[in-house]
């Protein structure tokens, strides 16, 4: 019950001999964790975009691409329920590129990051020596918020499955333009007990897995409880695409039923929270369509490897 | 007095409004610091190599390029005087690698980074939709060894130039193999006060420049003292080679006179210690031909966006 990307990271993982004291969190979650003594701990995540496959720079300006990069790192720290602090960038210019397109994507960059507290401290600028498209990498420094990080792997049993705003449909647009859950997720980690937590980044069916892979629980959610956002209602098979579109960047997390039950009711956020299901203890998931039947949720999200 | 590359910085960091006291180094050095609190802090780099423009996929084995890509930002580490900690690396790779290519590129960045104790921590791993061409970065955090890490910008007048190994002809082959010098910069900062450091990544003259830009000050370095590596030797023009080809990887610090002497009289590594030349009042760089003459030192080394 993986896709190839998640195999991969996997054996990775498994190849780590890096100790849980002074890496928290290693290899195969939003981010890894690494202590430095004192109390004092800091998270890094890693993004890497590029022409054609993140955007369209046919159809995108620089500006966007710059507050997307930053914006998919920031939505990995809202998944550790952490403050970003700082983030480095590195991109591989097509030739021709200078001062005028840097200039641009800087104007993303700081646009994205500055609502959020986070500073660019550094970079590396290359351009490519004949033809090559634009790639742009984003590593991210955050630090926990207050308590622990929270993990993915952290999903118990019985816990309720929960959903900040809407899924499916990105492509249309929003994913060039989203807001990460930053301020959504510290939020909610302080007014309830969050077992575990993932951003939507390759669709509501991979990122439930990953939180069911790496806790050893499954899941069953209920359709008619997704919260299917207008974008995907415009598309032939809405629920579908709230299952399977990557990119939605909302926060996927888990908790037990009376800390869900107490979140929702005092829950006063713009964003919506949805319940969409629960954590079960059979290693598999399940989404109850609305006439009632239970069917395999079958892991159709995107798939950087395939 | 600068290149393409080194003027977007200059103006990248113009425009960043981050505090000294959060980040004690910012845009413009080989790493940024974050200060964490409690004495704490952490310093982070980040390089992007891609295939034709830092290695030849046609001739270098991914494994190779997994070394080559860690060593880089250990060399980073290395002009901080700093401990390296953990890594994260983002690939891109073409269509058609899979799970036996990156077993090859995890073997050289495990390889390149266990030698100094520094831990693979996560990464991103994705594929071009159509042809692309392999792309890896790696973001890389690290320590202070014990005291202030050591800048670019701290050369003062009437300071030894010195450099660590030997100089030019790194195409040849070494680039892709060569030895970050973690452990001497660390050694070389605890036995004697050293005001400025940088590592070789582009040439001599491209590197020692950024040094003098940044502390205010010139320099005049003496021909008959550049250790000209066989490989540079071997060269039309060994000298130019020495100043300009890029990637040797070697430390280029400056040091108070009486520091120097006494560094290098005690100084026992396998490493040699060279000194080259003595920082000057006035904002230009100077060379000292074997003949007697002195010339401008012109900067022709590596510039990115060139």
């Amino acid at each position: 019950m993986s896709t190839r990307e998640d195999a991969i990271v996997k054996w990775f993982a498994s190849r780590s001999d890096s100790s849980r004291q002074d890496f928290p969190i290693g290899i195969g979650d939003d981010m890894a964790q690494v202590y430095l003594g004192a109390d004092k701990s800091v998270l890094v995540t890693t993004d890497i975009l590029s022409d054609g496959v993140h955007f369209d720079l046919k159809k995108t300006g620089l500006e966007q691409v710059g507050y997307k990069a930053i914006a998919v790192s920031l939505s990995d720290c809202a998944a550790m329920a952490s403050v970003p602090v700082g983030a480095v960038v590195s991109v591989v210019m097509p030739r021709g590129y200078g001062k005028k397109e840097l200039k641009e994507l800087h104007n993303g960059i700081v646009k994205s990051a500055k609502k959020f507290g986070c500073q660019l401290i550094g970079g590396d600028i290359t351009c490519w020596r004949g033809d090559g498209p634009f790639v742009i990498n984003v590593a991210m420094l955050s630090r926990p918020a207050g308590g622990k990080p929270i993990e993915r792997s952290g999903a118990k049993v019985g816990d309720y499955i929960c959903v900040t705003g809407e899924l499916g449909g990105s492509d249309a647009g929003r994913h060039l333009s989203f807001e990460p859950r930053v301020k959504e997720a510290i939020q909610i980690s302080r007014m309830a007990h969050i077992n575990s937590m993932i951003d939507i980044s390759d669709g509501l069916s991979s990122d439930l897995n990953r939180i069911c892979s790496s806790s050893g629980v499954g899941a069953i959610i209920e359709a008619k409880r997704i919260p299917i956002s207008q974008a995907a209602q415009q598309k032939k098979k809405p629920l579908a695409s709230a299952l399977n579109d990557g990119e939605d960047f909302e926060l996927l997390f888990t908790l037990p039923g009376k800390e869900c039950e107490g979140l929702l009711s005092r829950w006063k956020g713009e964003i919506g929270l949805t319940r969409i299901g629960q954590i079960t203890d059979r290693c598999k998931m399940q989404i109850k369509l609305r006439d009632g039947r239970l069917n395999e949720l079958k892991i159709e999200g995107y798939d950087h490897l395939s």
